[in-house]
């Protein structure tokens, strides 16, 4: 225990800078926080477990950022600003060299985003991380999974498949002409976007009462754009789809590199881990959100009154032509996750 | 993660229950919470592992019960009014037996205390549950542990020690002679002290703007005061020390019928886990306190200007006697902790 305060005071009480005067951080038995009037508390909670969410060997300064981003990433997908978070470190050992590089992962992210660090626990036992991130939001104004209309555009925040490329790239899954598609400089900077997601706290910040729904991309596109259907459609008691137009989605030099010799679309598609929102606006909404954020919003599709996910290599509009799901997925992804009807 | 949530909609659904209108709980990225007015928000963790906080053998419902339980503590030592708290679990495998035994006690606890869960993530890995749970305190009242005053009562809420009688029961340290001291009852009762701890909350709630100092015993009686001696000296730009009245140690009678024959008092004083609360009240607030929870308040002794602990067998005013650190502690107990001069 004393063990404990000691790891609390160096590595950790840095980061419990920037609260408000009154507020109150690290060192009693909670933190105490003041509450902007007007506004809603959100709280959003993922656990990273070696092994599992990173590889065990994985740098313990990458490893602290992601699971400060995967939940800041949360609260953009809300429309919160966020505040201030807390820390749950099971870690085997007192290791100071780990400890100190997790320190300063953590300390990275928590200044590049101005969220103080308010407390938490350090226990002994099998290396888990556990971010209880808080922020807040207008009365009234959350962005939930269940909003989405008919005809809304469907956006994503950028470019999508990168963090599934470097896993596999991490866990050494290529082979040689695999790994010859792209540069050295492409390879780190898709394993860049693996282990350092970044947030979309502006763009989420500015979505509280203008998106209609909003998930974060932590599944796979069609994953979570599943969840934002399914939501709206119980919430509306409607059917509710989508169409994708292959030719809109965001994909980065690395990604078009890999594409040069593509097989299938399941990276961008369902790889997930990429940490990028799905919005569903309304056409006023988009026009005003992407004059905003040229960069960070891309119109991939539309929601429709057909239940399902219906591809197209673009849009009709533009001469589209609907693709089967075999041909945009292949068939061991479609078998896989129950696609029958080609 | 179609599992995952297979898991939150059966098991954890029903314990979302309870929020006010307009508030969001499971099933989103985040939930949305309402604030009340003039309040802060207090927000404490705590994390249990396998093997390290729990034997790897204990009910899943104890484990879910107390998981819960030290984070109230830890509101209640703020003085907070719980509201809500968050869930993350990792779980080696899908056990449904497990899951719904755990549910069950999650469940106990939760329409205790009338404290919906709002979300959480559940992970493979191995066994950790973290709990983060938020609580509201009037602006400018949450209880702190750096305010206590020199001529202080040091009052705790109930009987220190079972819990740790309870647990050299649990794991089979006793021999037969120290076995036969409890009746079966006693035992019983011990362990449910061990695995089913009650926080103090409708005594914390009370505290707020009445306590000087205050902290839940979870590291025993001598370590937790020492955390306020310490924090409150350094507040105070001051040494501040305590006596301790071994007469007014509030003693169930399990510990009673351990005591019949006893060798040292380490066990109410230094054994931890009771999750009571520990408090310096003024005189005044200590009389109308008491009035108000007769059997949830005990003065036990003094906040003084002498720096450590004293221990005395009662009150001097009633003609106690100072007693050395060996005779209250016994000599392992000394020496493993430093206390030279005797």
């Amino acid at each position: 225990m004393a063990e404990e305060f000691r790891l609390i005071d160096r590595y950790f009480k840095p980061l419990s800078v920037g609260l408000p005067s009154g507020d109150i951080g690290i060192g009693d038995d909670g933190a105490v926080l003041s509450v902007p009037a007007g506004h809603q508390l959100v709280v959003v909670t993922d656990t990273l477990v070696s092994g599992v969410h990173f590889p065990v060997d994985a740098q313990p300064s990458d490893i602290a950022w992601k699971a400060l981003a995967v939940n800041l990433s949360d609260l953009a997908a809300m429309a919160a600003k966020p505040a201030f978070f807390s820390l749950a470190l099971t870690l085997p050992h007192n290791d100071a060299a780990w400890l100190e590089a997790f320190a300063q992962g953590l300390q990275a992210i928590s200044r590049e985003y101005a969220i103080p660090l308010i407390g938490g626990d350090t226990t002994k036992g099998p290396l888990t991380i556990t971010v209880t991130a808080h922020g807040w939001v207008e009365q009234g104004k959350a962005l939930q999974r269940n909003g989405a209309q008919i005809g809304d555009v469907i956006c994503v925040s950028g470019c999508l498949g990168d963090a599934g490329l470097g896993l596999k790239h991490a866990l050494n899954q290529l082979n040689e002409t695999e790994q010859a598609r792209l540069t050295p400089g492409q390879w780190q900077s898709v394993l860049q976007v693996l282990h350092r997601p970044l947030p979309q706290l502006a763009l989420g910040a500015a979505l509280a009462g203008k998106a209609n729904a909003g998930i974060d991309i932590s599944d796979g596109l069609l994953a979570d754009l599943g969840h934002i259907l399914e939501s709206s459609g119980a919430h509306a008691q409607a059917e509710l789809g989508a169409e994708l137009y292959l030719s809109e989605l965001p994909l980065s030099q690395a990604m078009q590199a890999w594409f040069a010799e593509h097989v299938s679309w399941h990276l961008p598609l369902a790889a997930g881990d990429d940490y990028q929102l799905c919005l569903t606006l309304s056409e006023a909404a988009y026009a005003e959100l992407k004059a905003q954020f040229p960069d960070n919003l891309y119109g991939i599709g539309r929601i429709t009154s057909a239940a399902g996910i219906q591809f197209w290599d673009k849009p009709a509009a533009r001469g589209g032509r609907q693709m089967t799901p075999l041909e945009v997925l292949g068939a061991a992804y479609c078998h896989a996750n129950g696609y029958q009807h080609f």
